[in-house]
C-alpha cells in the first residue's frame, strides 16, 4: 500500500530525535533550567547582522515579483557569480557560476550528488564516525555504504583500512571535515595520503572515484587550524556546502554543490546533478535566501562563543577524567563513555541527571557520546557538577 | 560513471525552458519590448503586502536563532495548527496539525507523496493535459504513468476512459484542478462521478487507490466558480498544496502535504511521507517562510489583474477566430493551434513574430498551445495585432 522503505525511514525516529522528544517532555514537567540538552546541532549564535540587513535591503529595494519569483533551477546567476568569486579568492582553484548548483542545504546537496552518481549496487565509502543520514541517502539511491573505522585516538583516517575498502565498485567517498561528531579536522597529511590512494585506485580500476567534500563546518574552526580544500588535492572532488552553520541559518535550507571543471566529465556530472534535483522536486533553492547569501558570501557568525564553550567543556571534562580528543572544529566533543555500552551510559545520564547526550552507535562507532557545545555558556556551567557526579557513579 | 536517468533529466531541457532561453536571446538582441513571452507560469502580481509585513515583524520581534533554526521535520507546530484551523474553517473536514507535513512547494509535495506510496511498477493515472513533471517524478520513483485523454471540448474528465485505465496495479490518481494548462476546473459532477468510480474500483481490487489533489491554483479562480474539495468526496485523498500562486511566492518553495485521518492507514502513510522527505534530504521547509505562511494563511494576491488579462486575451483571441475554452481558473489559455503540429505552429509564431507560446505535446495533448496570461496587460495589448497576423497567415 505504501513504500516499506519510506515507512521505515519515517517511523524509525533517529536517536537524536528521541532524545530531543524526551527533553521536551522533561522541560514541560520540570522547567527549562532542569534539563541540560547537549544533543542538538542547532547553532546557538545568531545569524550575523548582515543577514537581517540583507533581507531588509532586498525587500525594500527590489520588486517582490523578482525577489520571490522562480530562479533558474541552478540558482540566480549573479548569486552564483558571487559564490564563484569568493571561492576563487579563497582557494587555489578557478571556478565560474556554471560550476555551482544552489540547493536547499547540505542534505539536499548530498542527495543530489548521490543520486546523480549512483547506479544500483555502487559503493559509497564513509569514515566513522559519520553523519547517520549518509546511510539513508545512499540506500535510498540504491547504493551500498562501506564504513572505514577511525584511526584512534586522533580520529584521523585509518589509511590502510581505507585502501582495503576501496573496490572495483567504489563510486565515491564522503569526507566531512571538520567532522560531526568528532570535531576532528583532517590534516594536510591525511588528505594528501588519502588522495594519493584514490589516484592510485582510479588508475588501477580505470574509472573515476569521486570525493564528496561535505563541508558545512568549514568556517567553524578554532585557532589557526587550516581545513585543506579538497579540490586542490584531488581533481574528482565535488563540494557540498551549506550556510546552516557559518551563517546560523539551518532552517532556511540554503547551500550549494560545486562541480569544478577539473572533475572527469564535469559537464555531464553537473547535468546529472541538475537532473537529480529535478527528479526529487527541487525546483530551485529558496529565492530570498539565494540573494541573502549572494550578499553575505564571506560573512560568518561570531564563533568566538563556540570556542569559549569548547574550552570550558573540554577543559572541565578532561579535568574530571573523561577521555576526549580536543576538537579543532565544528561544535561537538566526542567523549569516551564510562561503560562500553554508550546507549546504556547515555540513558543513565538522561534519567538520573537530565543530561541529554547522544550515544555514538548511530555514527558508526561504539563507546562514545557526542556532546554538542552549541549551547548557552551558563548551561555548561550548571551542568558541570552533574558530569562530575556521573563520573563518580562509575568510580 | 553517473546515473543515466538523472543525466537525461538534467540534460533534456524542457520545451518551456528552451523557449525561455530563445526569448532571453531575442531580448538581448532586440530589447524587451520586441519579445512577447506567454510561456511562463511565474505569477505577475506581487505577493500581498501582508507577506512583507510578516517578514519584517518576524525579524524585528523574534530571535534570529529561533526564526532561522531547524524546525521539526514536519514543520513548526504553531504553523501547522494555523493551517489546520484554516482548512477546518473553509471545508467540511476536520484535521489537526499532525495531518500536515510542510514542504518546499508543490513539486516537493508531489515527490514526497509519490515516493511514499510507490513500489516498483505501481501505476499512476494522470489526466491529459497534465503538468509534464508528473512523469519525471513518477518514473524516478520506479512507478509507471498511465494517461487518460480529456473530454473535449470542455477538458473535463473522460470518465469511461478513466474507468478503463484503472487496473489492479493502480496506486494513485493525480488531479490538478484548476488545471495547468487548460484552465479547467473539474466540476462537482465530474468529481462525484470520478470518485464513485474510484470507490467501486477500491472495492473491486480490495486495496486503496489514492487520489492526489495537486492544488496550487485552488485560489486562482474567477467569478463564482467553486473548486470542489476532494477530501469531502473521497476518503483516500491526499492534498498537495503550495503557496507559489496564491501568495505569489514561487521561488520561496513553501507548501504542504495533508494526509487526513480518513485516509486508509493514514498514520503509516504520513510516516512514509516523512520518510520520503527524509530520504531526499528535505530536512524541513524553509523556516522563515513557514512562519510567514502561518501569519498569511488566508491571504491571497490581488488576482483581479489575472481576470482582466484573461478577459482581454480570451475575448480577443476568440474574436479573431482562435478556438479556446474559457478558463475558470489558473492563468493559462489552452488554444487550438492553426495547424495540427503544435511544435511547428509555435516555432513559426516564435520565429516570425517573437510570440513565445508553449506547444501542447509535453502536456500529453497534441494540437494546442498554452498561452500564459500571468503577464503585463500592456504586453497582451501589444501582442494582439501579432496574433491577428498569425491567424491571417493560415487563411
Amino acid at each position: 500500500m505504501y513504500s516499506e522503505m519510506m515507512y521505515q525511514y519515517g517511523s524509525q525516529r533517529s536517536v537524536i530525535r528521541e532524545i530531543f522528544a524526551y527533553g521536551q517532555e522533561k522541560i514541560r514537567e520540570l522547567g527549562p533550567d532542569a534539563v541540560f540538552d547537549f544533543s542538538l546541532g542547532n547553532p546557538s549564535i545568531p545569524a550575523p547582522d548582515s543577514v537581517k540587513e540583507a533581507v531588509f535591503d532586498i525587500l525594500e529595494q527590489e520588486s517582490p515579483i523578482a525577489v520571490h519569483g522562480y530562479t533558474a533551477a541552478q540558482g540566480d546567476l549573479q548569486v552564483r557569480q558571487n559564490l564563484a568569486d569568493s571561492v576563487n579568492r579563497r582557494f587555489q582553484i578557478t571556478v565560474g557560476p556554471d560550476n555551482f548548483y544552489l540547493t536547499c542545504g547540505a542534505a539536499a546537496s548530498l542527495c543530489c550528488a548521490i543520486r546523480a552518481l549512483t547506479n544500483p549496487g555502487d559503493e559509497w565509502i564513509v569514515f566513522a564516525p559519520y553523519f547517520p543520514e549518509y546511510k539513508c541517502f545512499v540506500m535510498a539511491a540504491a547504493g551500498v555504504v562501506k564504513e572505514v573505522p577511525p584511526r584512534l585516538p586522533d580520529f584521523q583516517v585509518d589509511l590502510a583500512k581505507f585502501e582495503e575498502t576501496i573496490s572495483e565498485k567504489t563510486k565515491a567517498v564522503i569526507i566531512n571535515s571538520p567532522n560531526n561528531p568528532s570535531g576532528a579536522v583532517y590534516s594536510k597529511e591525511t588528505v594528501q595520503e588519502m588522495t594519493d590512494i584514490l589516484k592510485k585506485k582510479e588508475k588501477e580500476y580505470g574509472h573515476p572515484i569521486f570525493l564528496i567534500a561535505d563541508e558545512p563546518y568549514r568556517e567553524i574552526v578554532y585557532g589557526d587550524v587550516e581545513v585543506p580544500y579538497l579540490p586542490e588535492y584531488y581533481e574528482d572532488t565535488i563540494v557540498c556546502y551549506s550556510y546552516s552553520k557559518s551563517l546560523s541559518l539551518p532552517g532556511e535550507r540554503i547551500g550549494y554543490i560545486l562541480v569544478p571543471d577539473q572533475v572527469t566529465e564535469s559537464e555531464k556530472i553537473y547535468s546529472a546533478v541538475c537532473g537529480a534535483g529535478r527528479s526529487m522536486g527541487y525546483v530551485c533553492a529558496p529565492s530570498l535566501f539565494q540573494r541573502v547569501i549572494g550578499k553575505c558570501v564571506d560573512d560568518i557568525g561570531d564563533i568566538e562563543a563556540y570556542k569559549k564553550n569548547r574550552d570550558l567543556l573540554y577543559g572541565s571534562l578532561t579535568d574530571l577524567g573523561y577521555e576526549c580528543v580536543k576538537p579543532d572544529g565544528a561544535f561537538y566533543l566526542f567523549v569516551k563513555t564510562l561503560e562500553p555500552d554508550a546507549n546504556e551510559f547515555c540513558r543513565k545520564a538522561r534519567e538520573k541527571y537530565n543530561l541529554l547526550l547522544v550515544p555514538s552507535d548511530s555514527f558508526g562507532c561504539s563507546g562514545y557520546m557526542r556532546v554538542s557545545y552549541c549551547v548557552a555558556y551558563d548551561m555548561i556551567e550548571r551542568a558541570l557538577p552533574l558530569f562530575e557526579q556521573l563520573k563518580k557513579d562509575y568510580e
